[in-house]
């Protein structure tokens, strides 16, 4: 799968993801009001409007890029209704030839863990007929249960030619709490839960890189860095540019000298672009449109920073 | 909310909790054959199947024990259909007097954790109306992000009267691989992670206990009895009892010397009793009556180990 994801980047010429994360505040007026006239102020309605609001986006930015990553928990906010709501997304993205990364951050162990691989990126069989709950192409994966937790998700990866991204060094103020912590033999615990993401990779290689690769947030370049000598075929995904404060120049080390090995999300960034001040003249009618102009700057800032960097 | 479930620990005598984890492979085929008459071999049909099974086990157990714990992983395979079945799951138990422990294992930052919040212990604003929509009492969460990510639930939690188990160190085999992990300053990480849960649990109390409990698993005695003392205002929930392989003696040093401070949670052992060997008289047509037997002898071992132990 990380093959496909490397051949869009090199098309797109963007290694960018826009983050589906919608939140009912960012959904212009227009498109609530007539989400509520069809299907009230309920958990329904609400669903309905930020499906709306992701389709009006996608629809203006899909030739641009490579993929999208929804965050699911802005779905499942909305309960049955907002999931309904984020497997259309998929669904419909999948259509428009996006690769979709579910930011599902799911973890458990055995058997529960192959639930949710299940769930994500793979069938589940019902007697003698198969169904594909949420068909995402890559998941994001939480590391803290060990590799009972992740090898369930690898199984399925190998299975149908999915990908993972292992949450590493996460992009919030606090990820230090527990991932920056010394190790008695002097690694910080996110060096160690990045040599075993490139180790549980080496198994599943698809090309030059792995279909495991890691989270590593853009507001830590030093640990970037580290990480990206660490494991050399891992793709990172790095979460934090933009809103959360990265910029493309802290980006470069991210990459491997190829110009490839990263792919940079910005979410809020992009599909709230219109309640920028730089893009306000679009207006909440066009917000669409603020959006597409959002992810050609974002491209434009990356690849000058790489351009410059490597 | 921890005052609530020690109530109905007393009133049951039963520091227990039954995981409600149902795999379609333990649904008797009286109820699968029904479920898909009615909606097909589809996830619809699958959904209803587990849904009718959790159903007959609640109304054959819920008065002996104080709490369940539905693993969403196993409802969220079944896609929209199977987050419904879970939804339904969580009402219903409810209904029956039940305090639900959601194993959702979420774990997120800043606005997404909140969301995940919302979604399962708080409430979602339509406009002006609220809905809260899988209305869990307690969720597990993963602290891997740290506190950014735990502090959303904590915020919901004091708001709505709710609680949460912090994952601290899991049952599985591997969850060493980074919970084992000697830190500089020679603790453990879990050690660490407890210490923490301790903290923030202290904002939380409610009684004599916090509404921040956390989870240690019953295959790791020795750690427990440490974590016991680390966190001694935090209710541990206690998985891995039976099928993972822990017994009710391996169990006295996760309680407190008031007989309380832990509750211990089977699955498999009680939801599929049916189809042990010690339980095979019942047969598949009447499998919650081997599960009300199965949580009879859970409690009655719990009990017996904790009355010769402490």
């Amino acid at each position: 799968m990380i093959d496909q994801l490397i051949e869009k980047i090199k098309k797109t010429k963007a290694p960018i993801v826009v983050g589906l994360d919608p939140m009912l505040e960012y959904v212009p007026k227009h498109i609530k009001t007539k989400a509520y006239a069809r299907y009230g102020k309920t958990l329904e309605g609400a669903a309905e409007g930020i499906w709306q609001y992701n389709k009006k986006i996608i629809d203006a930015i899909y030739d641009l890029i490579p993929a999208v990553k929804p965050q699911i928990a802005m779905y499942e906010q909305f309960g049955i209704w907002g999931m309904q709501a984020y497997e259309k997304t998929i669904s419909y993205c999948q259509k428009k030839g996006l690769i979709v990364i579910g930011d599902i951050k799911r973890g458990d162990i055995g058997s529960t863990s192959q639930a949710y691989a299940t769930a994500h990126l793979g069938n589940v069989r019902i007697e003698d007929q198969e169904f594909s709950p949420f068909h995402e192409d890559f998941a994001t994966v939480n590391p803290y249960l060990g590799i009972d937790g992740i090898k369930p998700f690898i199984d399925v990866c190998k299975k149908e030619n999915k990908g993972l991204f292992i949450l590493v060094k996460t992009s919030n103020p606090s990820s230090g709490d527990f991932q920056d912590q010394m190790l008695e033999d002097h690694r910080h615990l996110y060096e160690l839960v990045g040599e075993k993401v490139a180790a549980w990779g080496m198994e599943l290689m698809s090309g030059n890189y792995s279909d495991v690769g890691a989270v590593v947030g853009a507001t830590y370049p030093e640990q970037g860095q580290a990480l990206r000598k660490i494991m050399p075929k891992s793709y990172i995904l790095v979460p934090g540019y933009g809103a959360q404060g990265g910029r493309g120049k802290d980006l470069i080390h991210f990459f491997n000298e190829d110009g490839l090995g990263a792919i940079v999300n910005s979410s809020r960034g992009i599909i709230a672009a219109y309640l920028q001040d730089s893009y306000s003249q679009y207006g909440p009618e066009h917000f669409e449109e603020a959006s597409r102009a959002a992810v050609l700057a974002m491209i434009s800032d990356i690849n000058g920073a790489l351009e410059a960097g490597i």
